[in-house]
């Protein structure tokens, strides 16, 4: 099938755009000597996910228990989970998946320490905790370097985990002082002779600049994958890089100056980035998407010189690629103008 | 199962303040001679269309194809959907589901009208079409009123369609400019002989003051079912009015001033509304939801005299409804404390 013959909206994947932004990310961390474990928020498809592990991915990240139980179940064997699991029944899950393959997980607070306790308490096949340190993105995290010292002893302390080390989700150009505090928390740890094994850290804005942080040995980006207009306008990489577009078809051109597609924020999400409108609209750079109600995107047609017709399909770059992943139940993958395969997106809304 | 005991994020329906929104509703469009035909979108769910028709409602209305088919499945059996539909693909399928039940649908081009002539060519059983009319928002819809004339005299040119009449979404609280719009519109076609036999105006913002829109035979509303945190900001209807909430877990409290809930722009929407923050922590009045990113939403306790737990769970109110219901796969119908029954969104997710 050609992708002009796809129903639209629908997701388009370049599939040699995947490939090589795959390969461009690996070939930068292994330059730096730094392990990838990407976060599979992006694109939701154990495919992909096994695709970047026989890249050199050292295993995969998934924020929630659900996304890695999909996972698990697509092959996937080294799997961390940057979140504090909560209750008895998420504790069951993560008991699940502990006997199933190689699961780690985090926690901030004494409180979810316990939890962990209670569960896991075979020394012969421990939980690995990492730490979540809040190094300015003013989220979930530790606050302290004692804060660390505390939970990392309990920790230690408890049977049936070991403590693993730390990790971040760093705010975006802070490579400097994200740097210091794990410098700091790591040395203090040392100090008191708690080895620290993983120090995790991600994103894909900062993902060009994880030099900067030689204190971590792991960095999990998400969005390098796919890109997109957010990434392009912080600097990362070219529109032409964007290797998932939504394709839309024009359903009214109600004035000279305005036509309005099939894809509104239930497509494309209402992200906004910092460039005008709600997506990149391909081969028409001047159109704008200036609103979106939920199945509508009006585009702003007044800075160009061609303006496509009623029932033309358009590929539209999102402003955030990660949010669109979760909103189609499948994606079709495609090389050059065929498409030649369509995949249901396993882990979309596994949101506990 | 009690509401507590529900794995987090998930959505929680009080299934009595539905009850109360749609009766207050119906009996307001009874007082004023209006017919209602709800708008799923806010929903998607085929219990609650046949229940909006049980009250009284005419029939309902769907914004694609692929929800109409799901409610066509559920037993709906009189749907209207206001969009163009273009291409051979959906004019068969539409061509399946006028086999199947009423449907109607509106066109605001020449293209569309075109489309629907050539896939319906049979007088004795016409699709009916309505003419979209741009009466304010800006989205789709003529522009004119010589515009709807020349559209009008299409379908009615054409034997397997029949003209039906006119359709808006108008802009919020323009009701004077609407029912100007609609009236001279109507006038001119009847001037032509061409019957107006149906003038369908929606959105619930306007919902209380459709009495002035006289020439609206119909109303499409769709967020009353739940009503939401907009809304309430519109002035319609309070905060206890509103039938829907996220149930959410706080998962770290990495400050005094913190908390951070296991619900973030997955869960609730990255929507804005007219006050403060992306929605409202039922019980913690102060407490503003400052940032959202996908699995996160950090809340700002600074001015809460009482702050929660971590572990506790919390009822969030969403700014946008609508929006929400297109990010679960299933939603709980509670009654008091009590879960009575857990539903898949039938419609979820049918963007095309």
């Amino acid at each position: 099938m050609r992708i002009t013959d796809l129903e639209t909206p629908a997701v388009v994947i370049d599939r040699a755009k995947v490939e090589a932004n795959l390969a461009r990310a690996q070939a930068y961390a292994d330059k730096h000597g730094m392990k990838l474990r990407p976060h599979i928020k992006t694109h939701k498809l154990p495919l992909f996910a096994r695709r970047q592990v026989e890249l050199g991915a050292i295993g995969i990240t998934c924020q929630k228990l659900g996304e890695a139980e999909v996972m698990a179940d697509g092959g996937l064997d080294d799997i961390f989970i940057p979140y504090n699991i909560l209750g008895e029944v998420k504790l069951q899950r993560l008991a699940d998946l502990h006997d199933r393959i190689r699961i780690s997980v985090t926690a901030d607070s004494a409180t979810t320490v316990e939890g962990y306790a209670k569960h896991f308490t075979d020394p012969a096949h421990p939980l690995p905790v990492l730490i979540e340190c809040d190094t300015g993105m003013g989220r979930c995290g530790v606050q302290s370097v004692d804060e660390v010292a505390a939970l990392a002893r309990q920790i230690s302390n408890a049977p049936g985990l070991s403590f693993e080390g730390l990790m971040t989700y760093p705010p975006r150009g802070k490579v400097t002082e994200v740097e210091s505090w794990l410098q700091q928390a790591k040395s203090a740890l040392e100090a008191e002779g708690l080895a620290v094994n993983v120090v995790s850290n991600g994103g894909t804005p900062d993902i060009y600049s994880v030099g900067g942080v030689t204190t971590a040995t792991e960095y999990r980006p998400g969005t390098y994958i796919y890109s997109d207009r957010m990434q392009v306008a912080f600097g990362h990489g070219r529109l032409e890089d964007c290797a998932l577009t939504v394709l839309a078809q024009v359903i009214s051109r109600p004035t000279e100056d305005r036509a309005v597609i099939d894809a509104g924020s239930k497509a494309l999400a209402a992200d906004t980035a910092p460039v005008p409108g709600y997506g990149h609209v391909v081969g028409y750079p001047e159109a704008i998407i200036t609103t979106l109600s939920e199945e509508h995107g009006v585009i702003d047609l007044t800075q160009c010189s061609r303006k496509p017709a009623i029932g033309e399909k358009l590929h539209i770059i999102p402003n955030h690629v990660c949010v669109v992943s979760n909103l189609f139940d499948e994606v079709n993958l495609v090389e050059g103008d065929e498409v030649t395969e369509t995949l249901p997106v396993a882990a979309r809304g596994r949101l506990s």
